[in-house]
């Protein structure tokens, strides 16, 4: 388990205590941009970050500075000379800048876009206007953009000129005069071509393209779906104005995944790694979740005591409530999660929802049964219950998963038909609908088998 | 909510049913493989699938053929003469082939290899030999290799030559004369370069590669770490042995994530899309954990076996346990779940343990105390109980929120340092340990302030 990259932490450490900073640089210098911003972050005393983080070359401090998180990147460009700034303003693409503009505080903010040329000012403010979330707003406008009679010589000599600025070469968008996205080429084919091969016959016409307002969920989808690098986003009239890149891509899968796996959890999405969340904004993220879900409870305790003098007669059956909702409960949150992942990796549709219930039907009855068969062997061996306890437990267990997974299973399907985000019908909700069920079961089976109510 | 993909299925569905063959063989020769996929699997009777098929260019028919399920597959292969197997087999990349293999029956997987020239089914069976989930198995032995000594001219000749047959040619790499992995040089860089420049001039030499038996988790984290769209694989001796291209990893991400979302709601992951897995399939991926958690709740029946005499004097303490066993073990799952995906991001490491739980146990404060006063209003104004059964309840609301938080936090942590998987320590798990301490707690609590016991 020793990781060279930990071993690499401990040297420039012991570095940067005793001062070594010509060997710092040399080090430094061979690392990658993400390594170097985690160092800074997690093993370096703050103070002397800034001055670790001038010992970079440009283009990797530029990088770097990308991969750090907003507050380190804040601490950095408070220190920063407007000639600091400046570089490393110039240094970055625009889908980063307008990363970084929408982090900070508005009084950096107004410095940083002081310090960026009118051009990329421009393009950062472009961006800045598309609602968070949507393609426009992860997209950068730097890609290259070919014009359908250039030949494969030229569109290589175009990139030579221009290439060094944008931030993907591989695939190159062919535009019509007014600015129509009309093809796409991917640097392979333009190596492959004749260099007398025009833009014309070697384009892919047939592009997919994502428009500006598309949710970047669908995009990241798309990417998957497709395998693509890059995708051209194109506003209402199908004028090509910026391209999603892949490594974009992958930040807003994990974000998306987050932020699922938060609401199935009853946690509202925050946006923010935990360990720099303080205890309030955990609390506020926690919080409503915790309050409705108690107040539903009610709906139990209600049940309860609308059989309180039964259970009084017969105290045995309250120890088993406990496994019933439980059992319910986990039951229930196998079939919504289940089905909440099919809908986001669109495995499953609405439309499918009578085929999912049927199949549900049949794996209820299958654990339903296993369960009740074990269970049943262990109140009658083990707990040494009466025969016809035994069998209100049990068959209150089978008719309880039965609903749960039916429950389970539709609820986020019509959550998702509605127009709501179906994660949200996870476990904690269901768990609070099945542990009414199991118990109106409970009580519905107590009062036949057993004589009471 | 028009989808064009949608109308154009429509259109192709009725042109099949009239036979306009050649029609469709334009329409469907400007789709997109995925999209021809995903139409022929979902919307198409399977008898004329293979007639459809037949209408696809060569090329393309091999990408849609990648897309499809391994059942459609194997019903495709089916129906081929060896002649057509043969064309198939010769487009695909080495990586999806294996994937191909590794799916087929044995006798299909025989006749596939008979097909495949000499070099492609030993590459195949060189990426066979690794371990599921390892880098190795996902890699493609297809790669551009270039020699420290050729020119950037000489390098994009060399592309021009041998490229059409590779997988990705956006990463080049150079390696020594031993086939050491020495440098890593971009297309991007090839294309700015002077022409007379060398590869040792050019190339980037701090190449960051994995080996074969790296897990292809670990592999994806680095993707998305870096944004890498492809990375090197060497073996134990440091040789180039094969590259990861960023469309496998995005699989990957999907798979591994929906795997961990699974284990978190007590599934055993099974590695199938849900509406492809039989009944009895989804039964044995869900029936152990229900089972154990059953067998578990086993425990919180004994407490309260223990309390019997005291409950049957206090009925109205039953219609609470429901509510406070939720509102711990929702209470719990969001401290775990946070952890467990903070772990799984990297965000959070074991040593980060005390400040971990020191965080929850004021969140858990936060949270109690709110949940407690409204509890409190809600238990006197609306239940009309009396204070001192109010009292216990809250109070066992505070406590079991405190604990359940700690528990749900520390569990995911514990699990990981000793090398489990952190995401088996959800929910379920969590709920069944936090459904016996809110019962001991709230027995405690009513032996000292109601006087039973």
């Amino acid at each position: 388990m020793t990781d060279p990259l930990e071993t690499l932490k401990t040297s420039i450490k012991a570095l940067a205590e005793v001062k070594k900073y010509a060997t710092l640089r040399d080090i430094l210098s061979t690392m990658n941009a993400a390594d170097i911003a985690s160092l800074f972050e997690d093993d370096m005393p703050e103070e002397i970050v800034p001055l670790l983080y001038r010992l970079l070359p440009k283009e990797l401090a530029a990088d770097t500075f990308v991969e750090m998180e907003p507050d380190t990147q804040q601490m950095l460009i408070t220190g920063f000379s407007d000639n600091e700034l400046k570089e490393v303003v110039d240094e970055l693409y625009v889908d980063d800048a307008v990363d970084l503009v929408e982090e900070m505080p508005a009084n950096v903010v107004k410095r940083i876009l002081m310090q960026a040329d009118a051009q990329k000012r421009q393009m950062i403010n472009t961006i800045l206007k598309y609602p968070e979330d949507s393609a426009g707003s992860i997209m950068t406008t730097e890609f290259v953009d070919l014009r359908p009679h250039m030949t494969a010589e030229d569109a290589i000599l175009h990139i030579r000129r221009s290439g060094i600025t944008k931030e993907t070469i591989n695939n190159c968008y062919i535009c019509s005069k007014d600015r129509k996205l009309i093809g796409v080429v991917t640097i392979r084919g333009l190596i492959m071509a004749e260099s007398s091969q025009t833009m014309d016959e070697l384009m892919e016409e047939n592009v997919i393209a994502v428009t500006t307002m598309e949710d970047q969920e669908t995009v990241a989808q798309q990417f998957s779906k497709y395998g693509f690098l890059a995708m051209p986003v194109v506003d209402g009239e199908d004028r090509l104005v910026g391209i999603v890149t892949v490594d974009d891509v992958l930040d807003v899968l994990e974000e998306e995944v987050t932020e699922d796996i938060e609401k199935m959890a009853a946690i509202v999405p925050a946006d923010k790694p935990y360990l720099r969340m303080t205890s309030f904004e955990l609390w506020k993220s926690r919080i409503p979740w915790l309050l409705l879900l108690m107040v539903s409870a009610t709906f139990t305790g209600i049940i309860i005591t609308g059989f309180e003098e039964s259970l009084a007669k017969y105290v045995v059956l309250t120890a088993y409530i406990p496994m019933l909702m439980d059992t319910g409960g986990n039951s229930g949150s196998q079939a919504s999660v289940t089905v909440i992942r099919g809908i986001s990796l669109n495995e499953i549709e609405f439309k499918d929802i009578f085929r999912v219930i049927f199949k549900e039907m049949r794996v209820a009855l299958l654990c339903g049964v296993t369960l009740a068969v074990c269970n049943l062997a262990k109140l009658l061996l083990f707990d040494r219950l009466a025969i016809m306890v035994a069998a209100t437990i049990c068959l209150t267990l089978v008719v309880t998963i039965f609903c749960a997974k039916i429950v389970g299973c539709s609820l986020p399907l019509i959550a998702y038909r509605l127009g709501f985000d179906p994660a949200v019908m996870a476990s904690p909700f269901i768990t609070t609908i099945v542990d009414a069920i199991s118990l109106l079961v409970y009580f519905q089976f107590a009062t036949r088998l057993l004589g009471l109510g």
